[in-house]
């Protein structure tokens, strides 16, 4: 039912971070030559092609020149001009995901208006247009408040403890969301190609840095047993087919102290939760979204070996050029895999990599994580 | 006792073919960006960074001042200007592996000397200057004939059955080798750094195309006991100590009948028949090449599940663009792992791409490996 396997295509990624660099491996396995366009001139890939384009991806006429030189069109980061690429589609060139999609997923308010149009589980949430609209939430309290736009990695959110946390409440179109009682957070990617063929990872079970709100520590298998597991897969498949996906999804979830499961936030690329992949499951994420926006099969998504993945955040305190403080170190000790992002400048809690730990046994891998998070700090030459 | 780990060094790496293509997933992770040269400016690293240079590998001036203006200069190929590496090696460079190990590799005599006087068994053998030479050795035959130098892939070896054979061997240095009667060929990866840390990889066993001379077939573990492994390795080892190797090294074995393991070749970088560590051990070939040469501690070279390469070779009857047929149909089959290698034209027998099989058990891996060999083929557009 898939497409034919083309090795002359000319894909291009909006955005040329981490997550383009890690994109390339499995880019180069399938033959596929990648074009980047990043608005910043270091951007972590601009040095692994010779195709990059310096430009901001929310200028409508960079966005359309650079797809139009293309074949196929795909993001890195969903803040991206969707008109451009609504064009582009128009014009011929294949965008995955699709335009509506990346339009949809950049509206925090739309995304939940649509898992509720699909009853799809997901935390009450109301429109707050104004902070005035917050006085008739107040019941809500503790409640989470998120931009509806341009909110990433824990930016554009924040949490309203007491009416007096309403006063300094973002003066933009957010939504307030009901406090979810959860036990839990996990995430599932799950891939699907124009052939409608779907395939999911197995679910990853996060920790997050209290202070940054980033994801300091994810791992997989989780401790769902299987039945929770099987649930928590079918919802990311119906995420996936309601929303018609060309390409990956990551369906980030709260697992809830009755059993529920319901859907957080949604991103349509690779994502930090599924980095692990790389070396736990047969297919990377990365490979798997290639795949999917090329109209290939899904690859085997089994996980081969228990793995836990650390982020490697910019110490506090330290900015500029980054050096790597007992990096030989940690790599002395077996199952440690380095992914440097190629990010020359560091600042506090920047991610600049990150470590996956595999072992024979979850809870091995879970011990030398603590270890490898413990000892390697990423640090600044002028401190 | 290894070095520091550092983000900022500038490796340059002679050749710009498929090895070179599939040392840059990990050097993406370790924060090294490379720079190739490459005498073919359409090499399958052309493409991958944005420093590429176009020149002779053979030519002093081109490789010196190419060398000038990196930290570390290493090889993907060891057919490069050994003068210019020495004359680095002086002015400051890093050069790994040293110029002294790739010259001595280039000639093949001075390989075979060098086993003989350190005590390394490998095949009786003798010097054959002119094909005049070759009557002083009829009572070797059928033995193999080998030029000195610039042999690879198969290519400048020939099997001399008969003295007739003799009449068309090349004229130029060679030598001559006794037939070794072999159960077996198999080859163990092993990597040695400054510091003096070594480690082995599992051996791998191969099966050759009977035509091409090229390893079609290849799987790990291979089929020896545990104490023949141990031997292997073992002699794997001497050979990185003897060598005072800084990098990686791979050493192909005959086991003969009567259970010895004899050196057939080395080739100082990774080696075709280390690209099943990708998928199947904790560290790639790739990984342990790019930590030997920077002075890291060596990875974790555990197996952690049975693979079986396959080399992708431009189908006999085709020359031109290459078109993949039946790609998409391995594609869906679980544990199928596609490296192509960049190489727009195909020829008859091009090393055009390889597919690693992993499965749960050798067996399945290798029923699955036969079902890819005889379902895709590279063929060109302008049959």
């Amino acid at each position: 039912v898939s497409g034919k396997f083309r090795n002359d295509l000319c894909v291009g990624v909006l955005g040329g971070g981490q997550l383009g660099r890690m994109l390339s491996a499995p880019a180069l396995g399938f033959g596929v030559d990648l074009a980047f366009m990043d608005a910043d001139p270091d951007a972590p890939c601009r040095s692994l092609t010779d195709r990059f384009t310096c430009g901001s991806l929310l200028d409508y006429d960079a966005v359309y020149k650079f797809g139009r030189a293309c074949d196929l069109v795909t993001i890195e980061i969903e803040h991206v001009n969707v008109d451009a690429l609504a064009d582009l589609e128009k014009a011929g060139v294949l965008v995955r995901p699709a335009a509506r999609l990346i339009a949809l997923v950049q509206d925090k308010l739309s995304q939940k208006e649509f898992y509720q149009a699909h009853q799809i589980p997901t935390a009450e949430f109301a429109a707050v247009d104004a902070p005035g609209d917050l006085a008739r939430y107040h019941d809500w309290f503790p409640a989470m408040l998120k931009l509806r736009r341009s909110g990433y990695d824990g930016r554009g959110v924040m949490k309203l403890n007491s009416p007096a946390d309403a006063a300094r409440a973002f003066d933009a179109p957010a939504l307030i969301e009901r406090r979810v009682d959860f036990i839990r957070e996990i995430a599932v990617i799950v891939s699907r190609n124009p052939s409608g063929e779907i395939a999911t990872f197995p679910a990853v079970e996060m920790e997050f840095h209290p202070e940054a709100n980033l994801v300091e520590f994810l791992f997989s298998p989780t401790r769902l047993d299987p039945a929770e597991e099987a649930t928590a897969q079918a919802l990311a498949r119906r995420v996936a087919e309601a929303l018609e996906l060309e390409g990956l999804l990551a369906v980030e979830m709260f697992q809830t102290a009755d059993g529920r499961f319901l859907v957080n936030e949604i991103a349509p690329r690779p994502h930090n939760s599924g980095h692990h992949t790389i070396e736990a499951c047969v297919t990377s994420q990365f490979e798997q979204f290639l795949r999917a926006i090329l109209d290939l099969p899904p690859g085997d998504t089994r996980l081969i070996q228990p793995a836990v993945m650390v982020n490697l955040l910019g110490a506090e305190g330290h900015a500029g050029a980054a050096r790597y403080v007992n990096m030989e170190k940690v790599l002395a000790w077996p199952g440690v895999h380095l992914h440097l992002y190629g990010k020359r400048l560091t600042r506090p809690f920047r991610k600049m990599g990150h470590i996956t730990v595999t072992a024979a046994r979850l809870d091995d891998a879970i011990t030398l994580a603590r270890r490898v998070r413990d000892t390697v700090r990423v640090e600044s030459n002028n401190e």
